[in-house]
C-alpha cells in the first residue's frame, strides 16, 4: 500500500473493507460499496479495457493505446471513466492524453474478497 | 424453482478460462464469459446473499436459512437462481428445500483473475 499518487482521497473512499466472502455475511453497507466494483467489471467491454490497461507496458495506458476492442474512442473513454469512478483505475492527465493505471490496492482487496476464508 | 437439481454439467461450462487480468488483454470471448460472473456479484443484495451462503455453516444454505437481508423470500430465491445461472453457486434439492453451495473452483478462478500477474 505505498504509491497512491493522483487520487489518495478516492482510494480511501473505495477500497473495500471486507474479509473474504466465505468468512461472514457482508453488511448492507459493505455490500453496497463492494458491489460497485464488481458491477464495473460486469460488462464485457469494460472488462477487456480493464485488462488492456492492467496488462499494458508500464502498467498504464491512455485511450490512444487502446484501439482494438471494437468500440469507438469516445466509448472507450466513457468506460474508462466508469472504471475510474468505481475506484478500479486512477487517472492522470499528461499533455494531450489522460493515462489510466490500475489501482493495485483495490485489485488486491477484491482478490482477497474472493479468496477462501 | 421446481426444476432445480444438482447441475454437474454447469460447472465445467462456466469455470473461467483466463490468466490474471494484469497478464494480457482478454479476448472478446473470454471477457463475455467472465463478465457474467462479475455482473452477478455487482448487485448489493446478490453480493450479501452470496456471502451468506459462502459463510454459512457447512458451506451451504437454503432460502430457509437466509432471512435477514431485508428482501422477501421470493426475491431471495430469484437472486440465488441468478447466482446459480452465473455459475457461482450450485444447487441441490433435498426434501422441501433447495440447498445452495458456493462453487469453489469458480471462486478460485475469479480470485486468480484479480491477482497480480
Amino acid at each position: 500500500m505505498s504509491d497512491t499518487r493522483s487520487l489518495p482521497v478516492l482510494e480511501s473512499a473505495v477500497v473495500p473493507c471486507c474479509p473474504p466472502l466465505t468468512e461472514r455475511p457482508l453488511s448492507a453497507e459493505e455490500a453496497e460499496r463492494t458491489a460497485k466494483m464488481f458491477k464495473a467489471l460486469g460488462d464485457p467491454v469494460r472488462l477487456r479495457l480493464f485488462s488492456a490497461v492492467a496488462s499494458h507496458e508500464g502498467g498504464e495506458a491512455c485511450v490512444c493505446d487502446i484501439s482494438d476492442v471494437g468500440v469507438s474512442q469516445p466509448t472507450v473513454s466513457h468506460h474508462l471513466k466508469k472504471l475510474r469512478e468505481a475506484g478500479l483505475l486512477t487517472s492522470e492527465r499528461r499533455g494531450t492524453w489522460v493515462y489510466y493505471r490500475v489501482e493495485p490496492s483495490v485489485l488486491a482487496a477484491m482478490g482477497q474478497l474472493l479468496s477462501a476464508a
